[in-house]
């Protein structure tokens, strides 16, 4: 496999680590022994563990104020995928990339599969774009995609899905992602039930395109780009789409697309419940759709959320196995240093939400001794598993501490020489 | 029909006030038929609205911090009765009752029935207590009602329902409103799905013994008593319920049961769309689920939803004829004028929204003209349709100014004498 | 005065109007005069009402996902103040323009000056811009402006303000508004009081140069561009800053940038009791800092705002007189027709504040008469002051229907024609 | 000293995990030393930590829906003392209590100081009650106390006020805690700056009062008991009673008292650097004033609030001093347990922050490496400190599992026994 980092320089710098990270591995062992927890099973199944990369978060995000670019980002998907590479090479837990169409449209997707290949990447949910007007296009979506009331833009925007799938058959992905901007910013502009109705129409049109062995997944978004309503508003309005379309399609949960307090591990059960959890974008926000790393803000939440998730897992729930992606905007750091650190974030939630003794739980909540319940919990997420994390990367071939070593590599600077900025870059950053 | 507000002094108010409306209801008639309108199509439609009144709302509420009770406040269901017929009479807006159970059980529905009739009120939806433990009760609520892991307190709610419904049944009520406390206040507490499938499965129980013309509605709510998450917490899980136990159980939307900056008028749509919208609690709140006076805070938020409702009933849409009941808690004013002024603010949102040109909304909207569609919405909103309001009472022999006669008739002063206080009243107030 | 409007096409929209106003008016003016107001006070007050346009405002506006363009956008500042001028024909209560740097920077302040006096346009406060990094910047702002931690940036952008307050000077400005978007993404990234005091010692360092008769505004932000936590994140950091630097500080409301439920009024009632309410940035928002139109989905909380403006202006509140500016992003509109619009909504809150009998409010506060109290405002906001204001416009040349009178105008269109895109046009939308 | 649990219990529980910890603590401190952290030193903090426990904590709390009781509550303040000391026994770290009056009022406060004595119990803040009316009260709070437009009744709430400080000094207190429930449900309703105005009044009457080394807090409440206004809302309306009032009186901060989304630690940053930070009620929440237990949803905040605390301790903030407390409401725990579990959720909040490298952290944010500067806080949080807390309560004789020991020694069941339920209990479990 094609390496980006210099393997020497990371097997020097897990040298250094090895004798500590042994000895916290076994303390920690020793201690889950005594709760009849084989570390060994756990580390395993921490180095299965994956979370897809979104090209586009490889580069430096904005806001609608600014973007302050930060030097040697990728210039387009194979530079993305460059990134993407090094990402996975440290962290060893994301094998995989999501990319964004026409962002990502190459003219020969052949070429950009064999590269993914070399570095052992391999291509997951694509994602269509009809939320931004691209230049020359005949039909705007100023008003609207899927759900315009012109029939020539809800045409443009389903013959865009229809290539998107047929670009990601190319790739070798296995679902499409549809999250549009369309809604209003007034009262009374848009017929919400007609509005809806377009939008159904539109998906049934993309749904018959779909391979027998794809998914769709739809993602539903409180607030912007449209800022009085949007077409799939909430979980309720994925989760009536979804069913309307039929059981390929199932709806895609990003954390933050949500009203102010809503529980979001208890949408995450009932998905689950009602076999239409199709995915994750994970991420963080303090105050709408931040789009912050993943578990920097509320890592508890992340971690009760991979609760609901490994419960499902450990009961066997029928037609159970949701796509797990990053989908973060990253604007005062090194996008690859956010993302290596927030998917391994991810796997902590994951790691943790293991430790739990659902038997033992399942014994509070039938008996209602809620204090317990919680502790169970709780215990599990006080733990510190940073060793098994450790550990299962370690044995993988990536890095004890992926951030030194990204930083000893100087690869971003490698980078700001090798990529001279290119103001024709597309689509780095927005999310 | 019997009045307990004194005849002559309510023709002699509204004589004093009638020259000043005719006045005013004609200056309005000339400006509506500017527009086309027919102001005496639309008095008629007022004169016709009607939102019910809940029981239990004739008595002042409190907070879990205090109640600061009034004077004068009713004991009894009998009593409730009566300020409900004081606040039909004046606002003429109000001719039915919503009774809760077992506040208001007593041992002869027949004569409470005689006394409604009387009145000229109707009783509509009958409403279960299951978030409170009954003196003696033999198996708690403490750890939830509906979902509670234990059978028996399952049973027990389950039974109480049946019970309502055949309340109900003697009243002549067609349906049955369940807001269960269900919830946790831990995370881990409660198994979310294992509690939601124990919930459906009781729910399937009460339908069972739901009579053909019945219906039943399901009311979601964000939290409280629960903390950490409620059973049916948002229109999502209300309507996975109403799906799964069938066409007689729709959905009730309390405008306070949701989380902060919620479209509610979307998910009013979606209901509708859905042939799922059961009725309606109507109140205003700022923070949460504050329950104050309907209209007293978003007013125009009100109009969006009767906006959505007139719109349906435009569109004969198919299956909608949701119940209107207004469901708030007096801490600081007489129950009996915030209600008769809630009342006819309800009236007052669904007036105006007559008054939209809805062909002419359509076309603004199929031709993506935001701010026409936001103004004819606006426009209408901004009309005084006082006059009308007003006429519409006037003509059916209520009050052109309800408080004035209220004030004047010394209602409250002389309930102050007529009903001592007594520690054992029944579940005034609460909300 | 200059006119860019045909005044024949006005009075010609105008006379067809004319008759029904004058009715409409008497109606009114009967009505009121029941309870003691004269309509000719208030008529006269509305047409000294003025709240400026911000500069940028007349260009659309985007999100961070894309941008659509309207056709015949202001290209430049003379552009931008072409609009304006239309603007305030049209609704005759938008006599000032508030200008942005650098976008709004010409080589001859004169000659902008002149232009704006001979369509009678004043120039108000002037905003300054530390939350991008213009072309060729030497230090970046991207970890923030006057708080950075770079002595360096931080003197950039005090240097910066005071050019503001020079270029302020040669327009006739008499205050500087400054809102930072310093702040962090990370908790941790910022020492929270170290960098509130470096941005006093630059803020004291800005006050110094400010002339005598000048007033330097604060304007706080909850959240964006910074998503963690931002140096005036409320009216808290703002009063302690504003009370830091001197008299000559004040607080600015921007209605959008608080946390979700917050009571404004009651932030705007104590900033005036504390003498430090500088102006407001008028806008309306569902979900965070949306920049919707004024009045558009919450009138009443706005008429809430301005009851305390009016009730301050009553009391002759010592130190009261805050300067009143839209501040909107428009998407999806024409930027004239909603600022047109949103002036006036501003207007209309105003003017029903103007209604309510104080001394009648203050009766029943004293008397703790809750619902009365409350009926005392919200009937004021229930009247329908159409009439008022359009009487207003037409006495001093504008038009009863500006939308009317402006899209008959066809001034888009010739817009359209006269102002071939320009990919290099400043800031124009950006809110 | 007087024990309320059985010391050889106690004992053989400690002696049964001890060999365990031994060997966790021996691990965590070998890993801890790697990066020049001493343990022992953290340890010795650790056992120095202590926060106060309300006195109406101990007993079942309720919402306005219900209350569920549990058996052997206590039932005055002798009794809840009785708690407070086994609650302090088992969790080392409680070692004062927090009073509440009139529900805390004895006739002799000798004979309860006494008691308190005996078992070790410090008494810190007295809190006063003017939120209730008590029976035979003469002037009423329902219409606001400290700030009611009635003199009498403004009257009553500074007496009392007053009265509370004197309990206090008997009790060797040195604080006054301020909470009135003061506000509005209705628009209009209150004059904001008039009941402002006679809030200040009233505050310098009891400021008056204050013995020279006591300290007054006040705390503020976004809102409930009253819904639309509450007369200290925020901190920046705290702050500004502080400071009007003078340099004894200080700012409380609840952390479920804030709007949603509030950046809490940004607040306590501002306070201490403009000292006025008086102490903190802890607890935690999801949707509002939720009243949760200390940690059990957002730890991560928490533990960003300790980072802020140890900054400024760290840093020898001048006037730094704060107050912990928890205020907790437990309506389905056992009280005693959620707090000694509370309790320890807090000191581990307190010990992680011990442990970031404040001189790291502050290189890392004077150069602006965001992700370094957020891992140096976050690294510190995932590090299991179980092993400290335990030790500490080892070494000085409290439980190394509190839980299970509070459990063996079935100290419920025996309450259950010795207090039958009384149903003139007092003020236990409001919160």
């Amino acid at each position: 496999m094609k390496k980006r980092i210099d393997s020497a320089l990371l097997e020097a710098e897990n040298a250094k680590r090895e004798s500590d990270l042994n000895s916290d591995y076994a303390a920690l062992g020793e201690k889950l022994a005594r709760a009849d927890i084989d570390i060994e099973t756990i580390t395993a199944k921490a180095g299965e563990f994956q979370v897809a990369v979104p090209s586009w978060g490889t580069g430096t995000g904005g806001t609608r104020f600014a973007r302050f670019p930060g030097e040697g980002e990728p210039r387009n998907i194979f530079e993305k995928l460059e990134d993407c590479a090094v990402i996975n090479e440290l962290s060893g837990c994301t094998d995989s990339v999501s990319p964004h169409f026409p962002w990502d449209k190459v003219d020969d997707f052949s070429e950009l599969k064999q590269q993914a290949d070399e570095y052992g990447l391999k291509w997951v949910s694509v994602n269509s774009n009809t939320f931004q007007d691209q230049p020359g296009q005949e039909h705007s979506y100023k008003y609207g995609s899927l759900s315009n009331t012109q029939k020539a833009s809800r045409d443009l925007a389903i013959q865009h899905n229809l290539d998107v799938i047929e670009y990601g058959q190319k790739l070798g992905a296995k679902s499409l992602t549809v999250w549009v901007g369309d809604g209003s910013n007034h009262p009374g502009q848009q017929h919400f039930q007609r509005a809806f109705e377009r939008y159904l129409a539109s998906m049934e049109e993309i749904y018959k395109g779909l391979p027998d062995d794809w998914e769709m997944h739809i993602e539903h978004k409180m607030f912007e780009p449209a800022f009085y309503s949007t077409i799939i508003q909430d979980w309720g309005s994925n989760l009536l789409a979804a069913m309307h379309l039929g059981p390929k399609c199932k709806s895609l949960v990003d954390l933050g697309h949500h009203a102010p307090n809503t529980n979001i591990e208890m949408i995450v059960s009932r998905l689950i419940q009602f076999k239409k959890l199709g995915g994750f974008h994970f991420n963080d926000s303090k105050y709408g759709d931040d789009d912050l790393d993943s578990g920097s803000l509320h890592p508890y939440q992340q971690f009760l959320i991979f609760n609901e998730l490994v419960d499902a897992e450990y009961r066997n729930q029928e037609g159970f196995g949701p796509a797990y992606m990053l989908d973060q905007s990253h604007n005062v750091t090194d996008p690859a240093e956010s993302l290596i650190n927030s998917a391994i974030e991810v796997q902590r939630s994951y790691v943790k939400a293991l430790l739990v003794n659902r038997e033992a739980l399942y014994g509070f909540q039938e008996g209602n001794d809620a204090l317990m319940a919680s502790l169970e919990l709780k215990n599990a997420f006080n733990l510190d598993v940073s060793p098994i994390l450790a550990m299962a990367r370690l044995r993988k071939g990536s890095a004890i501490d992926p951030l030194a070593v990204y930083r000893q590599a100087g690869y971003r600077k490698a980078m700001a020489e090798a990529r001279p900025r290119d103001p024709n870059a597309t689509g780095s950053g927005i999310v």
